[in-house]
């Protein structure tokens, strides 16, 4: 065997295919969208090694120190539409889906988004791929209003095969002690809000690829049922919708008041599995079927896929990206105020006493 | 084509590969070892959907209240050392260097570590191999003296192959303002101190690869030039040496006086890259290439790979993987400090009027 003979020439990090110039290259291409999400609380400190970020400024104009502060931090990546986005060979979307996922986490707890990092595994860094990548991210911080304040871009060619990368976001939000929100203030007669998404979001793509292969669906053509001149593929990289602006000042607004009792990010398990994590286990949420429009595209993969309903409404969000549970007297308050904000709201139903299930009515 | 024919067999979640009981499971098999991480500012909620923590305590046994709190944040990978790891077959001791990689950045700006996040992206989930890979971030944590807030398990076969995975880690600090260290303070005659690395840590695994493949080294053979009973493949995985206790609690003994004018952490590039992003572009690092201890991997690497010198010191710690620049006052009493909290330190030159370069001798 070769074991005791060294190579003749000399090996080196860029022989074994490391390219740090391209590294470079893709550091000066995001700087700009990194700074567009750059508020007066990001300290910009030359060659740190890592982001930083003043939490409060005591400065009177400023000021809006917490009294009790808790830090509020979550982590998702984007799963499989990854895939479908460098099948698509469009980089420049799931940017913002990878926000979304975070930050509408984040905000179910009361909190306000504070600042965002991503990481990128990849098979090659092709510096203006990975821009666009992250362009996205920054289009998403600034969508959620908070600072990217970080990333890594790994380039790992054993790991991703060609074409391939992989998503991991990292959000970082705060909220006062006393102003949290965890669904142990749910109260029958509390009204259920549905706030529309903007379609499949992040979540089920795995069944998404699945019924596209078997049923031989073409993801650049355009169909008809979809009510949209945009190809299938296009409709299925729609980034997903944050709610985080709308939520945060719906929030705080009522300064007093704690009118909203709880709140539920719909992402992998639907409305059925994702309302009950706040619910507790003396109540049940009653929703009205015929409350909220489906989407076109959830009829055309149920149609094609041969989905089940129930199969649906626990895999994806069917048009309801976004719940919040709100005192009955203020429901209609609350509704108006995030229309406003730019949300389509369903009133969807009620909390009613139960065993903290999901029934569709 | 079949493009308008739905599959006979209802298509769903579980039959596109989806296994959601596998992730239950491995919830089940991880709370223990992230409960071990928790301290009393973890705020425990059921079904929440992010983690919680509470940055100071307004009761008076625990008040520690930052006057102007700055948030110190950043995320890493660990390279394709993830792969000499499911080549390995040992899935426990990457988790450590991801932390490892995340909180050594971290404290280089002066942060306390606070908490901590991973992310794995895996072909399958098996609930036991992502328990063992989170056994190794817990073990990290403990050992920086942050808590393991939450994480996320994504299982993608179609982006990693089969026994292939990623890891993201996320990690926050907390820094007081007027405490943070950017280099701002580094002067002619300051005293370079270098802490001991455990080994490769978690940069160069390209070439360490490359070198394997090219010289036929066996990962499962002892060899002699190690100096050790353990193959070469565990050597190659000894987990990345977590710097933070040490050096935090060496910056909170000098509450007063800021003795310590700049720090690096030594990732790839090595000290030549790393020690210059903190030095400023009027100093120079000069270093005394006899003054530390070079571990036998890098020899065996570097003889069998036929590496040059300087590139050697461009892509590895060499032994050397946390740098403290301190007045030379405190030098011999910071030194002890260390040596005490378990660190090998060595003393290893001195900044010298310059132009921001490091020059060994």
């Amino acid at each position: 065997m070769a074991d005791s003979r060294p190579p003749a020439k000399p090996m080196t990090y860029a022989g074994a295919g490391v390219d740090i110039d391209a590294g470079d290259r893709m550091v000066n291409l995001i700087e700009h969208h990194m700074r567009r999400t750059y508020g007066p609380r990001v300290l910009g400190k030359h060659g740190a090694f890592a982001g930083c970020f003043r939490l409060d400024f005591n400065e009177r104009l400023f000021q809006r120190n917490y009294r009790d502060p808790v830090l509020v931090s979550c982590t998702d990546g984007v799963g499989t539409k990854v895939k479908l986005a460098a099948q698509m060979n469009i980089h420049d979307t799931v940017g913002q889906d990878l926000v979304a996922m975070n930050v509408n986490d984040l905000i179910v707890q009361g909190a306000e988004p504070l600042f965002f990092l991503d990481y990128i595994g990849i098979h090659k860094l092709t510096p203006e791929l990975a821009a666009a990548i992250v362009k996205g991210v920054a289009d998403g911080c600034e969508l959620a209003g908070c600072a990217l304040l970080g990333g890594e871009t790994a380039e790992m060619p054993d790991v991703y095969a060609e074409g391939d990368f992989d998503l991991a976001g990292f959000a970082v939000g705060v909220c006062e002690m006393n102003r949290m929100i965890d669904g142990s203030r749910t109260e029958p007669g509390d009204v259920i809000l549905g706030l529309a998404s903007s379609g499949v979001h992040s979540n089920g793509y795995s069944l998404v690829r699945a019924v596209i292969k078997e049923a031989g669906l073409d993801l650049n053509k355009v169909y008809d049922e979809l009510e949209t001149d945009e190809p299938l593929g296009r409709v299925l990289l729609e980034p997903t919708r944050i709610y985080a602006k709308s939520v945060v000042s719906t929030l705080r607004h009522y300064t007093v008041k704690q009118v909203v009792s709880a709140m539920s990010h719909i992402t992998g398990g639907g409305m059925v599995d994702n309302i009950p994590r706040t619910l507790g286990d003396t109540l049940d949420a009653v929703i009205d079927r015929k409350s909220w429009d489906v989407p076109p595209i959830f009829k055309l993969l149920q149609q094609r896929g041969n989905v089940e309903e129930d199969e649906m409404l626990r895999v994806f969000n069917m048009g309801v990206g976004y719940i919040l549970t709100v005192r009955p007297y203020f429901a209609e308050a609350i509704a108006d105020r995030l229309a406003k904000a730019g949300e389509t709201v369903y009133r969807l139903g009620e909390l009613v006493p139960g065993s903290g299930e999901v029934k569709f009515r």
